[in-house]
This record gives structure tokens, C-alpha cells and sequence, in this order.
């Protein structure tokens, strides 16, 4: 059921949203306008590619990927997403010591740019620190690009922050979207938010918070559980209760995976650590007290194990509408017996949904491309008119 | 003498070899067909680089290199070949840990391949398991692909197994086959493949097992050599059997350096580890066990000293046909006084065939490219016929 | 104000430079001739990226970058240069170990250039080695070449060295032609190049070096000083007294940046290590003496602090032509109280020059481009003109 891309173009310019010289940092700092677009972006693109037909947008033109955690899918989605753009990827990968401050990264910022077209940044370590840092690097630019330094001011792509993991949220809603046929019949969904059970300790907290803040907005029911302590960041909270008012859905925090489950059309079940715990481990690194994270590591796993009943199974996905919400993870999820004794999914409910969540992870090149390209041309619907017409064969 | 690429071109199509969602994993398992459509497919991309025609039969698309053992030239080759055809190469470097087993390896497979057009592998350190991984791999694209989650299935070249070293042997065989002026003299020539004394240890199979394997195909006289206890994979060795009768040729195994350099028009003098050590190797590797990985390079380190002689002097060339049997090697080699103390090679002769090592390297990357084009273009011919229409110059 | 490509190509043709085929390694090596052609291909590349004209004079091809002391800065300038071209950049990644000798050096330099189309090093820790380490790959590249290993002869760009710094140097010239408007206003102006503290030891002495041998070519008058032990290597002192005196400006050294300030037009106070330091370093690293390193380092910064007055502070800056030359660095500086409590230059001097200095590398990745072009193309006013011709939007 090849989408028409043709009609997906006059949508788009009828959206006439305006990211060009921005970033794209946080959702909840776009409009509804600007998130249709970046979206609408990702799929004409995904169609493009599926059709064959080249979407090198930019002839020459380097992307660079600041990786401050470790990263095999983001990265290689980065890479795609740029490569599929014409851009050729330079990892930028220094010490933190080394562009943590001030002067140091205003400086690196201009100096990895001068003929760079994007930037991709991962920082979810720190709390109070990752968000931080993209906006000093964008700032950065925007010094760089006004006084003439750079010729273009490439825009900042959040790969994964303290705050929000857009990149990964709008992949799932893409999914969702596709799977029940459009945004409107996502209205009155409910998803289920959860936390599970995890042997590890320190998954960031961006997703959960990319999840209730994004989806709130579609008029999804969006219930979030997690055991009592496991809060997520405040202000997230705030987020999504503000967008589910104004979207006509609704959201809810529970300490009930059952709760949560029960008449659910899609589960999102997954570890994180709590708020608090991460602010705490921020401070002790910051400090370099390598006894106090073993303490911080330890008390947090004795917790963690308290609730390993936090499993999705297949007892608690009967609990779903008709037993058969849709199952959603960023991957890669704990499997129990597979990749762990004990974990965030059993292994039965997961084969079952496996090929879902490859195909959920499927859109991310594609939405990375799209913010890349939203936010570096002035009229993006116009640059893929002109790819559309040449008609490029990209594979001969 | 440039090659005429248009009459190459009619060959390769009257081949009608079939390669097409295939990978490249072992030459036995390939038909004499699929195995000179390849080298006829390495020859012409050859020529066109030389003649600076562009072969960018993609436009856009990775390609994914996956080294699980340290590699320079091989990586070179790899990121050459891709670049010819048009592709971005992204290297896939995780943990082995991370990599291992199942889910994980099948997950890993599609992450990274959404946009991906070939993948290349290097794991040749443990006996059992490089091709097992390589299978592993292959079967998860499989599967990704006719789930719909890849829109294309990018072939797996192998870039060095504990089994083959096709990407080698190949090239190999290209260089002698325009050494002697075409396939048709290689019958009856006879290719002495030997073992050569070094001062390291653990040096993989994969290359005397594809030469033997791939160079009985073509009526050679094959004659491996080596001291006793040096065995290579059994299976290999009926292989190299089976080959040599069907084309016509001989394969014969001795315990002689001397009898094997005898009357050789070729000979491929090179060190390899014993396949019960490197069988012992994985399992005391397997239980994490340092100090019987110490105990065995030692007692392998004084094993091999005792067959210092088995160096390629002048004396043995002597021995050859006319004195001047063409000197092989996939470098580095161990050259005497250069490299070390004692090698597989003295000075003087690798000096004389240095050059000619060189360019019998100097065929991978074309190689490589070729398995890549083979393996990905329902039509190879049409496609190179496409690019020699455009005709456009590579090279300003 | 734009530049006038047109006639700025008709002026590099007039030159009639022959750089083909070379490397460039030391600018003393060239003529005015080619020194000339380098800059105006840098100027024009730069002016066609501004105008979004699309400069790939390759459509595939490799460029090596081979880094053997880290680098952020460089790596980017040497990665965008490439892709400015249209050259895949690929990083060879050895230990010093293994490319350090005679037939490894001569092979690696072949083995990883079969396709490749530039070479870029850097090598500038140890005296004695860098330079003669990028003649030996030269040399290797020429034999390949000539024997028909390589179907071209790709150029070695000096990245660094310990002689010499080209492209540093030539971008500081390109900045400062710039800003005075022009090359003929450059004659009877002062610079100052200066050594100036730092808390950290054994930084490159290339970087004056390249300076004071360059700069003194075009009519200036260069004022080179250091506190007394400090020296340069006596070779690069002999060069920029033989320029001046051919250029008609001159060169002095002193032993006082007060000395060297005054009236200057331009002033470049930066740190490095002693000439003869160096050379003990040198001796001490390849006997692998760890004591007597830290024990020199130990004895470097206690000399240093003694010298915690060159500093480049606002009363400093007085002394220059009306208080206000330029300020130049190949950053990153050590700035006092922002990156180290005592630096080579004072927080406010440096933020008032902190967008000059940006714009001053800036030219880097055009001048790396304009090396490659020169030497790899037999008439890249051609090229350019038919890139001109074809006139293809490099973003859309």
C-alpha cells in the first residue's frame, strides 16, 4: 500500500510550519504544526527511499555525531539519516574534560562547522546536563553563524538528553500511527507508560518522558506506572498533563502495572531510574566518589529487585484490550531468559511483538533525516519537489 | 593493454550467473559460474576505475564494516570497494560480549541495516565460530527482510572466516591468472602452498584454506606443505580433493618444503597456527583461561621453532621451475633480518617479489566490490552497462 | 562582497604553478609561484561554498588521514576539506609500532592507497621524525606509482610536522591578506611572533616556525621572541632570514615581547617547548625512559613558570601600532582565568579577538582542499572551471 507522496507534499506546504534555523532539541517546545511536519518529512522520505528515488538534498556537506554515552543504534541511524541526506558523517569524540566548559565548546562548536550541515548530539548521562549542554552548543552556532564565522548554521539534533528523546518518541508515534491508520484514530488509545524490572541500573529517564509528553498530545489516554520512588523528572509531568488537557485525552500516574495494563491498546514497559537516584549519582560523579556510586549502584539494584514482579508477561497482556495491545520497546529491551535470568519482558510476549519493535526502530533514520532537513531548508516541501522531479534512481 | 570492458561485459552476461540476495561467505560454496562472474565483474570495475569512468551504481547507502579482529589493509580494501560503488561505509564496533548470541545478534543485524546495501565481516580468531556468526547474521537479514522490516537485504561478504578468506583467494587468483595470461594456462601449473616458519603465533587458516580450496578448481598441480602437526580444517582438505579431481588438476599434501617448492610456478610460503591448537585456543579462550592461553603460546612459540628452516630462501626458489616460480603472499609477511629475526621469507627474495605482492594486494578492493555488485543487482551486467553509458569521468 | 571567481580563476591560470604530481609538505620547499596557486584555489573554493556552488572534483574516491598525535580541530578541517572535494575520508588508525619502519611504511603506504586520492599526516611530537617520516610515505607512493602498483600518485599533506605547519600558516596568511586587503598591503607591516607561557609543556614548535619561514616572504617585518633557551630549530631561522631579505622586509629575534609588541600590526604569543627539550624528549621516548621523561617534563615547567610574565595582557597589547594589532592563535589558546589560571593571553585581549581567531581557522579546510587540488590535478583552473560551468547547487 505504497503512500502517495505526492499528496503528502501539498500536505506538508499546507502545514507551512517554520523550523528553518532552528534546532530541534525538545517536542514540547514545537507546535502540533511543526511536529506534523517533521513527521510528514520522515514518511515522504521513508516512501522515497522504498521507491528508489534519491534524497540527496545536499551534494557536499559533513554531519557531525557527538556521542557523550555509548551508542550502536543511534549511531548507525545518524549515520543513515545523513548518508540518505548526501551528508557525510564526522564523529566528533573528545574527552568530556574536554569540551565540557565554556569557551571550549563555544570554540569547538564553530570549529567542527565550518562546512558542517548538522550536528547530532547524545548526552543523557546527567541530569541537568545534557539539555544544558546542546542549547550552550547552539548558542554557540548562533554567535558562529551572525558574526560571519560560518556561512550556515547547521541545526542540533537531540540524539537522547537528560530531558526528552525526540528522535525516539516520534519513531514510536509514527509506528502507532501507521499501525492504527492515522492520527485520528489515536484518539481515546490508552498506552500504558511503565516501568519494568531491570538487572541493570541508570537507564536514562528520556524516554518515559519523550513518550507521556509526546503522546499526551494526541488525544491518547496515557497512563504512567511505576513503583512508588521511580518518579520521573517534574516538569515532564507538568508536560503531559498540560497536553492532554488541551488534546482532549487524558493522563494519569499509577503504581500499578496491572493498572496500567488493563484495557490498554498499547504497552510501552521498560526500566528506568528514578529521578532522584539519578541526581544523586550526577552529584557524586561530578565529585568523582567512585565509593559513594558503588554505594548509589548497590542500594539502587537491592531496590531494582523488590520489583521484579514488574515483568510484561503473558498474564498482565491479557489484561489488555482483547489481549492484544500493541507491545512497544526503543530496544534493546531485558529479555528474560534470553538476555537476562530475569527482566523487562518475557521471552514469549517479546518474540511475539519482536518484528514490531524492529519495524518501530525502522522510522528513526527517517525522522532524524526529516528534523534535519525541516530545520536546514526554508522550504523543505520545495527541495523534495525538486528531488521528486529529477527522479534519481538511487540504487541502479 | 587496457582490457576491452564491453566484450567483458558479454562475457559476464553469457555467464548468466545468479547471485542475486546472496552472500559471499565461502568459494566452495559457490558454482564455477558465480565464481568468474565475480572476477569477471572485479576486472571490469578494475578497468573503469583505470580509466576513470564512475562506478557509483548507488547513490546513496552504507555499507557496514564489523571487524572482530584488528585490521588495516582489509579495512582499506573494504572501504575502498565501497566507496567505488557509491556507498558510505560505518563501522559496527562493539564489545564481542555484546554481539555474541542470539536476539542480540538478530537485532543487531536490522538496526543496522534500514538503509544499508552490503555488509562486510572479519571474524576469523576462533576455529567454529567466524562462519557460524557470518550464518547468523545472514539468516537474521533473511528474516528482516521478507518481514518487511528491511526494504532491502544487503549481502554478507566475508572478509576473513576460521573457514575462508575469499576476498583473498580471489585476488590471488586474478593476479596469477593475468600473470599467466588467462585461466586456460593456469591448468597444470603447479601452486605450492606452504607453511613458513614465524616468531609469532596463532596466525589463522583461512588463507592457505581458501587458496587450496579455490586454486584446485582451476586444474592446478595444488601441493600443501607443511611440518607435521600443522594440519588445517579437515574438511577443507577433501574440499581441495573433490576440486582438484573434478577440474582436472591434483592436490596433494606433504610434509616438505623442499618436495612442495619443486618445479612450483607458484609458491605461497606462509605461517599458520596448527588447527588442534587453534581448536584448544577457543576453548581455553571460551573459559576466560590466561594462564593456559600463556602455557599453550609457549609451548606452540617453541613448537614452531623447531622448523625454522621452513623459510623461503633462495635456495628453495632454486628449486622451482626455472628458479622463477612467482613468490605469493597476503602480507605482511615475516621477512628474515627485516621483520624479525627469522621469517617466512629471506630479503632478498621478497625484495625481487615485493612489487609484485603489492599488486597482487592491489586486487581486493575490486574484488570486494565485486561480490558486492554480484550480490546486490538482480543484473549486474545491465547495471555496469548503465554506468558505462553515463560515462562519467571519476575523476576530474 | 564577493569575490570574483571569474577572474580570480583567470589570475590562477596566470600563475602557471606546477604543483602536480608533488606533495606539500614545507612551504619553504615551493615557489612564490605555488604558494600563490595554493591560496587562490583556497580563496575560490571558499567563495564557490558561500555561493553554494558544488566543488567535487572527485566522485569517488578516498582521502586517508593518518593522525599519530591526537587531534579535534585538524581531523575536522582535513574531513570537510575532503568532502568539500568529494573524497571519502578513512583513518588509518595504527600503532606507531607497526607503521614505524622501512618495508612497513613502504607497504602500508601502498596497501592503503589503491584508491585513494589524498594522504594527509600528522606527525609533529618528535624532532627528527615527523618530516622524514612523510618522505619516506612519498617515496613509497612514488615506487608504487611508477611500477604500476597505483593507477595515481595521491599527495601527502603535512598536517603538522615538526619542521612545519603549511596549512596553519597559510590560512594565518590568507586571514591577515584579508583583513589588510591584500597581499601588497602585508610589506612593512610588524608581526610579532611570540612565545608566551602556558601551564602545560611540550607543545609543537611547528607553529612558529611555519609562521616566521612564511610570513617573512611577503615584505614583513617579523619580530620572533622568546625568553632566553627557548629556541627554534636553527634551520627554520636561516629560511626566514634569507626570505626577508629576498622579500625586502626583515626578521629579528629578541629575547622580550615588550620588544616585539611594539608597533606591532600583528602579534601571535604562543607556547612551546624548546628546540632542545624536544630533542632530549626525542632521545629520552625511544629509550622508553619514563623517569627521565617525567623528570624533564618536571624540569620544563619549573623553567616555564619563571616565564609566567609573557603573557599577552591589555597593557601588552598597548605597546602594539595604536593599541590595537591583531591577535592572532591556531587555538585553542590557554587563556588566563578561563582555561588555566595563568595563560598566553588575558581573558578580555582574547574575547575582543576570540571571533577573528574562528574566522582565522576558518580558512583552514579551503587551504587543505586547494593543497589536494594542486597537487592532483594537472590544471585545476580547468577543473574548477568546469565545475563553474556545471554550476550545481550544492544544497538544495
Amino acid at each position: 500500500m505504497a503512500m502517495d507522496i505526492k499528496s503528502s507534499l501539498t500536505e506538508l506546504e499546507k502545514l507551512n510550519a517554520d523550523l528553518y534555523g532552528k534546532d530541534f532539541l525538545l517536542t514540547w517546545e514545537k507546535s502540533d504544526k511543526e511536529i506534523h511536519a517533521v513527521l510528514k518529512i520522515a514518511e515522504i522520505l521513508k516512501e522515497m527511499h522504498a521507491q528508489n528515488i534519491t534524497t540527496d538534498m545536499f551534494k557536499t556537506g559533513l554531519a557531525v555525531s557527538n556521542f557523550r554515552d555509548n551508542s550502536t543504534r543511534t549511531r548507525f541511524s545518524f549515520s543513515s539519516a545523513c548518508n540518505l541526506l548526501g551528508l557525510a558523517v564526522q564523529d566528533l569524540d573528545e574527552g568530556k574534560s574536554q569540551i565540557a566548559h565554556g569557551e571550549t565548546v563555544r570554540e569547538t562548536a564553530n570549529m567542527i562547522s565550518f562546512l558542517t550541515e548538522a550536528i547530532g548530539i547524545r548526552d543523557d548521562m546527567f541530569i541537568g546536563k545534557g539539555h544544558t549542554y546542546m542549547k550552550e552548543v547552539a548558542e554557540a552556532l548562533d554567535d558562529g553563524f551572525k558574526q560571519g564565522v560560518l556561512n550556515q548554521r547547521p541545526p542540533v539534533v537531540n540524539l537522547q538528553c537528560d530531558l526528552d528523546h525526540p528522535t525516539q518518541s516520534m519513531s514510536d508515534l509514527l509506528f502507532i500511527k501507521n499501525h492504527f491508520g492515522g492520527f485520528e484514530n489515536l484518539k481515546g488509545k490508552k498506552i500504558a507508560m511503565t516501568w519494568a524490572y531491570s538487572p541493570s541500573y541508570g537507564k536514562p529517564l528520556s524516554v518515559p518522558q519523550g513518550v507521556i509528553t509526546l503522546m499526551s498530545r494526541f488525544g491518547m489516554e496515557v497512563e504512567l506506572a511505576y513503583p512508588e520512588g521511580y518518579d520521573l523528572l517534574p516538569d515532564t509531568i507538568e508536560v503531559a498533563k498540560k497536553h492532554a488537557k488541551k488534546s482532549g485525552g487524558s493522563f494519569k500516574v499509577s503504581n500499578s502495572m496491572e493498572s496500567a495494563f488493563k484495557n490498554a491498546d498499547i504497552v510501552y514497559p521498560k526500566s528506568w531510574a528514578p529521578f532522584k537516584v539519578m541526581e544523586r549519582r550526577t552529584a557524586l560523579l561530578e565529585k568523582n566518589d567512585h565509593a559513594g556510586l558503588k554505594g548509589l549502584e548497590q542500594e539502587c539494584l537491592a531496590n531494582n529487585a523488590k520489583f521484579k514482579s514488574w515483568e510484561c508477561d503473558e498474564a498482565k497482556m491479557k489484561l489488555t484490550k482483547g489481549g492484544k495491545a500493541v507491545y512497544m520497546h526503543c530496544l534493546p529491551a531485558d529479555i528474560t531468559d534470553v538476555s537476562c535470568k530475569a527482566g523487562e519482558v518475557s521471552a514469549s510476549v517479546f518474540e511475539k511483538a519482536r518484528i514490531g519493535t524492529y519495524k518501530e526502530a525502522g522510522y528513526k533514520p527517517f525522522v532524524i533525516a526529516a528534523m534535519i532537513a525541516a530545520c536546514s531548508k526554508k522550504n523543505p516541501a520545495k527541495v523534495i519537489g525538486e528531488l521528486l522531479k529529477t527522479n534519481k534512481k538511487r540504487v541502479l
